[in-house]
């Protein structure tokens, strides 16, 4: 057997994140204001975010220099292991290849953290003293406070109330790092208290926990907001995770053929793919890259490629994206983290442009993936990466039935370790699929009429 | 800055366990029939234990050789991680070096997978079909449940039900990885169904869940039992994170002055220090190797060195050991790991040697180190290794004290996901210490005045 775990030294570290919009054939359209409907400049970002961040969210810059500090905190659990899944291969009786990048590794048992530290660091420096930000399954919330507590910032974080009663868990790690979190909707911010006036016994939402968040931050100019995915800098933070994994494949030996990672906003499956993109888009090689979303939740492969809203409240600008309309209300299934309504913008004109796929899968797949992934390798993934594991089945099986090897590679993007609650129901045969019908889509897009259209 | 990871690739997994019995100046004293009160021999362990485990558990040996199966399942996780916590030194203000060897990295989050594999792999070698054991906070229970999932071995883990109730969250990862998971008394077991007769509402224990486990066992002769602690074979397997340290601190180019770990049945301490005690029995080093207690379970600091039993119900062999009497029932306090009453046999005959020293902390003090830890290094660490911590920042404040640089190597046994109950206690203020009185501990030891003496 050759080596199971690929690893590389803290010297392999990218020391730079890859910047996927120098090379895009048709750049994304602009964010559009959402009062005036026209473009907007980076002014309009500027109470939200540093200017560093906003910089980086448009520059065309191939590639841009992580930050000295950012790597001493990245070092932490970086670079994370590649393993060959030689157990899991035996498993499907495939004669693909099946590696996996494990990114469950970090302080807060996922990928969020590589875009939480350069973002607490760029704040800092341009002498922020607080960040706000929202947080649903408690993903983000618990990465963001790893890197708030790392500079010293302080951090209130918004939590969805029904995850808040439901995971209070989440809650006493975010704590241990030092944050402050509320169950939202709160009863200190506008949009809180119009939301408990509207129903006292309301469970909240991520959009409306967006909302309090920048309602937070735009008070006082020493705070500011933070979001853990959609936007462009975010997903260009994750690059460093499939540029690791290009030097990994290297020593094993092998390259994709396939690369597979969920898409919630984007940022995890942007994290792994966006470096393989580029051979495609500047060598001329032919990786297929595959976001897996829930059948729940089908935005890239049943929503409309349109200008739409970031959050419930439209305070954010209009984004160019595929969209199930941002009032679309998703079943309550288990992969909370791929419960947004939009695809990034960056993720979305890729698709448009047929320069990734998409595919929708429905839970109950996803759990069988994950259990038998867990009992070849070990690991008890969380929902979200689940999406992709059941994704490299059906890969590995196609691989069977045609006789041929390939080469799949996925982002394991986290552990299950707090979302348990989800296999228990699995196990107890509580959990249940959700078809969704054409009809709550229409209505969910009607509402978008007003909105600019994109030329077709 | 050094590297912050000191890492080892595949190849350099030790092959070998390292046997201390072959070293130790003093051997222990060899276990009692319960019945006849004489020395055992192997056939009065066969019907609980695989003959090779039986063997290892008398070698004299210096080195056993890991068989290739189980290094192939080590290379899941292994070799683990050694830290320099640069971040932590700097909060601490000392000049003292402090390194720590993550074993959180494992499938079941702790060091409990070292022993689980080879105990599994053995089991199956000699045609055995299924293996029982007990579970108290279920860390054990998840490790042996992955084992026996790599193998293809059934298992049945008893767990003390008020764990079962609290923690369901640990059964379902044990689901995960195939086990069966009873809530301990069952009503299956003459030991079960004896202590629902005294009290229907009992909220079981650690005593009576082995009772009920090894009862399960010898009715069936493919039927094992399989202990997660204090036997000496179980202690050996965990020499691997110790012989792992050893090339990763000459790495580093520094060595250790004090190692550190907490000690509950002994396997964790036992892990990481007997290969450093090496150095000591056989070249004249004189590295501390301290233990660590929780002050409300202190058998090593409180406790009797004499002859008692492993379990409540007597069913076990009597072992030469520090001990408060099977029957001593500790406070309810959070590191169930170290809730055990007497210490390994092999650490109490090092302990009354004089060539380990032992601490016993309070609980509130470890978890103040447990939060200043993971605040400095991104890890929430297990309570049970909170007590490890403690011990490290005493240390590291007297070599600030003394204004001398030292080196501080500890074992970072587990990672605390699944006890972030503990850390909402000490953050909302409802954690308290325990005192002990020395009448608790007269009560008990009395109870063993017909066990025989062990000479001074």
């Amino acid at each position: 057997m050759k080596y199971k775990k690929i690893l590389l030294t803290e010297n392999d570290i990218p020391r730079q994140w890859y910047n996927i919009q120098a090379d895009m054939p048709n750049k994304p359209l602009p964010p559009l204001h959402p009062g005036t409907k026209q473009p907007i400049g980076p002014q309009d970002l500027a109470p939200l975010f540093p200017m560093e961040l906003i910089k980086q969210e448009v520059s065309q810059e191939r590639y841009i220099d992580i930050p000295e500090a950012v790597m001493d905190v990245y070092k932490i659990w970086r670079p994370t292991p590649l393993m060959r899944a030689y157990n899991f291969e035996k498993a499907l009786g495939t004669p693909a290849k099946i590696y996996y990048k494990y990114e469950g590794v970090s302080p807060a048992g996922s990928h969020k953290p590589n875009t939480a530290v350069p973002q607490a660091y760029y704040n800092k420096m341009e002498g922020v003293r607080k960040l706000t930000t929202e947080t649903g399954a408690g993903q983000w919330g618990t990465a963001l406070s790893f890197a708030c507590c790392q500079f010293g910032l302080e951090l209130e974080v918004f939590m969805v109330k029904v995850s808040f009663d439901q995971k209070p868990y989440r809650k006493v790690i975010m704590n241990t790092f030092g944050a402050k979190v509320f169950s939202s909707p709160t009863d200190f911010t506008k949009a809180g208290q119009d939301a408990l006036k509207k129903d006292p016994d309301t469970p909240g939402s991520l959009g409306l926990a967006i909302s309090e968040a920048i309602e937070r931050a735009v008070q006082d100019p020493d705070i500011k907001y933070s979001l853990g995915s959609v936007l462009n800098h975010v997903l260009m933070h994750q690059t460093i995770i499939g540029q690791e994994c290009i030097k990994q494949m290297e020593i094993a030996g092998d390259f994709p053929d396939v690369v597979i990672a969920p898409l919630g906003g984007g940022s995890n499956f942007a994290g792994i793919s966006f470096p393989f993109l580029r051979y495609n888009l500047k060598e001329g090689k032919n990786i297929r890259c595959v976001a897996v979303e829930p059948a729940s939740c089908p935005k890239l492969t049943k929503g409309e490629f349109r200008y739409d809203s970031g959050d419930t409240a439209c305070y954010t600008p209009l984004l160019p994206m595929y969209t199930l309309g941002h009032n679309f209300m998703p079943a309550a299934m288990h992969a909370g983290g791929l419960r947004y309504h939009g695809a990034s913008v960056l993720c979305s004109q890729l698709l448009r442009d047929g320069l990734i796929e998409a595919r929708a899968i429905q839970q109950l797949e996803c759990f069988h993936a994950g259990v038998r992934f867990a009992q070849s390798e070990g690991i008890v993934a969380a929902p979200e990466a689940n999406h992709a594991i059941a994704q490299v089945i059906r890969e590995a099986d196609q691989a069977k039935k045609e006789g041929k090897s390939k080469v799949i590679l996925f982002n394991l993007c986290g552990h299950g370790f707090f979302d348990l609650k989800a296999y228990q129901d699995y196990f107890e045969g509580k959990m249940v699929d959700h078809e969704l019908t054409q009809t709550d889509l229409k209505a969910n897009l009607k509402e978008l009429a007003d909105y600019p259209a994109i030329p077709v």
